[in-house]
């Protein structure tokens, strides 16, 4: 948030006319406004808070890139007849322990969702369960679905792939995702541990916000339409690529890319959803590939019930002793604690749900006119 | 292999009177020498030669650091007291989907290939199994029992937490092994996918080879004891540690320190094994942690049938697909071909079943020693 601050000041020095700090509007009013969004494109009402709520869960745990600030793709997904308002999403597989969900071109939002409940389920009656999702679109932050199963005492599970922007160690070609994976393992007296991370070295919204300060990436994250490593926010728009975890194969980038790829293999190799250069773009304006082999884009979530290991409260005693020895472990020079996986994410919820949610006017902008296009008014 | 033979070149151009080459063992000679010493250390017949077979499944695949190398290690554990011969491994807790094993301090060279058998049963029966073991000691490499799955039609998925020399990104303390995971999924007329990979930037056995040579290390695999960047692979020594995959907080590190956790978490948190800066460490000679807040080190392995999705038939040919669309895409420039994870491995045990086991002077000398005080003659 300081460096939005920061680069809000910035603008505002510069004299570009918009505003020098973010509007601010209640997470509640926020939250109406997108569920009547929802409604209006002909989703009912279940699913329409359902969607609602998994997309705001990324403004408040500050993944803004993945936030309300893409309600209006989604809206244009459904106007370009790619997102399905009233699904008959359905299982189409299973085992006691598995299931193929199809979403029927629903909203990821809606979609996982309900996959995640069907693991939560089958992870009730036989230890844990784990789904594959086809014909899905993008279902919003991977640790909101994984947290659903941290609530039940569960480790949650979710990963899902999006369209290829990312290119395999030794290639210039852009072939995978940012392919996100979250483990969500719930604790006794501390918050649960949420390690939800893209597979790359920098998320895209990370390059966003240098692509809109224009300043340089550092090296590791992109290269260019050649393969050379590049520190130019803007060379994903002329043929670059970002980069696997790792940055290069000196620093382990065929590791990023192996768990790129499995999160692409899980998602969507076994479920039937397309892969690699076949994943749908979420932007509606960008055509479709061609020869897709499968449905839609995919999704992996999973449920292990922790007592279907050990008692439940043994397992979270440890869990809070793994959560403070780390969280006590000797800082290094310049900064004062090591992090716990989830931590920035739910302090930053706490600080949202009370102060509200921090909006750009550009997103402003968009959401006012969405509004007045579909007949909903704008809080703010 | 090449860097290994450049740097016997070297060694012996330096004139410190090694031998040009490594000496060349025959699978199959090494395997019987392996057994042999096994069997002496008290292994029952079958566990002798699953425990070989499991060791020097890293030698055929040229993960070198984890082979018949180590082989004088599970011997010093033997005697130390920390392996136990003859373990009664067995199952502790189980749910139709998940089972905890205890390894009964036995050698997880034995005690994994168990859990991973457990797990694939548990998987026939439900669709998937999944296995958390303590009580244990190190498995050798992952990627050997996440292939077993595969070879059955199944997704593997092994993992094992070790000893810390990771430091978490912000601190400046050990709290991590270099936690490997692995997951091997099979095909069809191509060969098994498998990602095996630690969760640091480098595996510790590439350091190994910077420190015999002398050389530096690039930015990013290690830091000092003050945590600053170093490049001095003898840095562990003297207090420093190995980085988690991203190498620093801007390219990603807490992203590779959340997987070293969710490895940690998952092999012991979930089984009652030791976690953190608590695991035993594999030198006999390294003293033991104080207030070991559970048992041995521990080990995750997980199998998912394919057809627990879609027709095997169906996956597997989606996931040629897949492979041939990886391995066929535009190299960058300098670089023949985009390599599928387990390509390199699968070349190398191909090569080495053929051409035998390369090993170093100073290895061939401790097995020398090592067969000659236990009674069994080296073979080469």
């Amino acid at each position: 948030m300081s460096s939005r601050r920061d680069f809000m000041q910035k603008r505002g020095n510069e004299g570009k006319g918009v505003a020098l700090h973010p509007m601010t509007i209640p997470y509640s009013n926020l939250l109406e406004f997108t569920i009547a969004i929802f409604r209006r494109i002909g989703c009912p009402e279940k699913d329409a808070q359902t969607a609602a709520v998994t997309l705001l869960s990324a403004d408040l745990r500050g993944i803004d890139s993945h936030g309300v600030a893409r309600l209006i793709g989604y809206v244009r997904l459904h106007e370009a007849g790619r997102a399905n308002p009233k699904p008959g999403v359905r299982i189409i597989h299973e085992t006691p322990s598995t299931a193929v969900v199809d979403g029927d071109s629903g909203l990821g939002l809606v979609v996982a969702p309900y996959a995640m409940q069907v693991a939560i389920e089958k992870a009730e009656k036989v230890g844990t369960g784990w789904v594959s999702v086809q014909n899905s679109n993008h279902f919003g932050i991977a640790g909101y679905h994984a947290l659903q199963a941290a609530k039940r005492d569960m480790i949650g599970v979710a990963m899902t792939n999006a369209s290829a922007l990312v290119a395999p160690t030794f290639s210039v070609e852009r072939l995978l995702g940012t392919n996100p994976m979250c483990f969500a393992i719930p604790a006794g007296e501390e918050p649960a541990f949420v390690a939800d991370l893209a597979t790359t070295t920098a998320a895209n919204g990370k390059l966003e916000i240098l692509q809109r300060k224009s300043e340089e990436a550092p090296l590791g994250w992109i290269q260019d339409r050649d393969g050379n490593p590049s520190i130019d926010p803007h060379a994903l728009k002329s043929g670059g690529a970002l980069l696997p975890l790792g940055g290069d194969r000196d620093h382990g980038s065929h590791k990023g890319y192996s768990l790129g790829a499995v999160v692409d293999i899980l998602s969507a190799v076994l479920s039937g959803a397309n892969y690699g250069p076949w994943v749908p773009p979420f932007p509606a304006y960008v055509p479709m590939p061609t020869n897709m082999p499968g449905k839609g884009i995919g999704h992996f979530l999973g449920a292990m019930r922790v007592d279907a290991f050990r008692p439940a409260d043994e397992f979270k005693r440890h869990m809070d002793n793994w959560i403070r020895r780390f969280r006590s472990a000797k800082p290094a020079p310049g900064h004062d604690k090591v992090l716990i996986p989830g931590d920035p994410e739910r302090e930053m919820e706490a600080e949202r749900l009370a102060a509200g949610i921090p909006l750009l006017p550009s997103v402003v902008e968009d959401l006012k006119a969405l509004g007045a296009k579909l007949g909903v008014g704008f809080p703010g």
